[in-house]
C-alpha cells in the first residue's frame, strides 16, 4: 500500500529539447461506480493490476501489483473498456524531483502532461520551465476519463 | 488466467455428518459497471486479489494473485463495498471431484452452496446425497448479490 500524492502539469514541449529513452504504456481499466479506479497496465514488456481509493485532494489509496503480462494483455482486451490509453512515458529529473512526462497516441494524440509524486501534501518542489498549468484536480485528466472522452473530443 | 467452470447447489446440512477442518473466508467487492468482478479476499492468513469477466453460462475468465494480507485487509476496509461477506470454506472430496461447501455468517446467515469447478462444461460428476437444487444460474446467489441483496432478506 501507497498513499499516492501526485501533481499534475501540461507541458510545454517546445522549450524540452532532448528526450531520454522513453517507455511504452497501454493501459486500460475495469469501470466502477464508485470513483475507485482498477487499472490493467502494460509498461515495457511487464503487466500490472492497480487498485486506487477514491481522490481526496492530491492522495489517495494505491495498491499496485506486477502480474504476468499474458494476463495483462488479455485482460486489456477481453476486460478493460475501450479504447485503450497509448502513452510513451519519460522520466525527467529536475532539482531534486522526478518528474514523469506522458505523451498520448491514438484519440489522445497531442496531449501531453508531466506529473510529480510527492511524500506528502505540503513537500515543496521546483517547477521545471517546460510545465504550464496545474490540472491536478481537472478530472477530464484523469487516464480514466481520457477513456471516456479523449482529447481529440475536447474542442 | 483461467477459464472458470463452476457449478452451484443449495446443501441440505442434515445429510452431512461430520464436516472436516474449514478455513475463514472474508471478502468484498469494488463495484463494477459491466459485471466483471473485481474481489478482495482474506482466506485464513492470506490476501487475494481476483479479476473475473463477464459471465458466459457456467464460464468465465479468472485472474488471481496473491497479495499481501495488510493490503487485502486495508481495502476491504476502506475501498470495498459493505457489507463483507463472511463465510466458512470446507472442502469435501466426493467421487474423485473436490466440492467446495461455503457456510456463510452475518447478514447471509443460513444460507449454505456447494460449488464443484470443472474442467470444461460437459464434464460428468456425481451429485453428492447433501446436494439439493442447482443454482449455478441463479444470480441471487453469487457472492457479489449477496452482498447487495443478503440471504436473510430474501424472505
Amino acid at each position: 500500500m501507497a498513499l499516492e500524492i501526485e501533481r499534475k502539469f501540461l507541458v510545454d514541449m517546445s522549450k524540452l529539447s532532448n528526450l531520454p529513452f522513453g517507455i511504452d504504456i497501454k493501459q486500460g481499466y475495469i469501470k466502477t461506480i464508485d470513483n475507485s479506479v482498477v487499472r490493467v497496465r502494460i509498461k515495457g514488456n511487464k503487466g500490472f493490476l492497480t487498485i486506487k481509493g477514491k481522490n481526496s485532494g492530491a492522495s489517495r489509496l494505491e495498491f499496485e501489483y506486477e502480474i504476468p503480462y499474458d494476463d495483462a494483455n488479455e485482460m486489456l482486451e477481453k476486460l478493460c473498456s475501450k479504447p485503450i490509453i497509448d502513452k510513451t512515458r519519460y522520466e525527467i529529473r529536475y532539482e531534486n524531483h522526478l518528474w514523469e512526462l506522458d505523451v498520448f497516441y491514438g484519440d489522445n494524440e497531442g496531449l501531453v502532461v508531466a506529473e510529480i509524486e510527492l511524500e506528502n501534501e505540503e513537500e515543496q518542489f521546483a517547477l521545471p520551465p517546460w510545465v504550464t498549468k496545474e490540472v491536478t484536480e481537472d478530472i477530464r485528466y484523469f487516464n480514466n476519463q481520457l477513456m471516456e472522452n479523449p482529447y481529440k473530443n475536447w474542442k
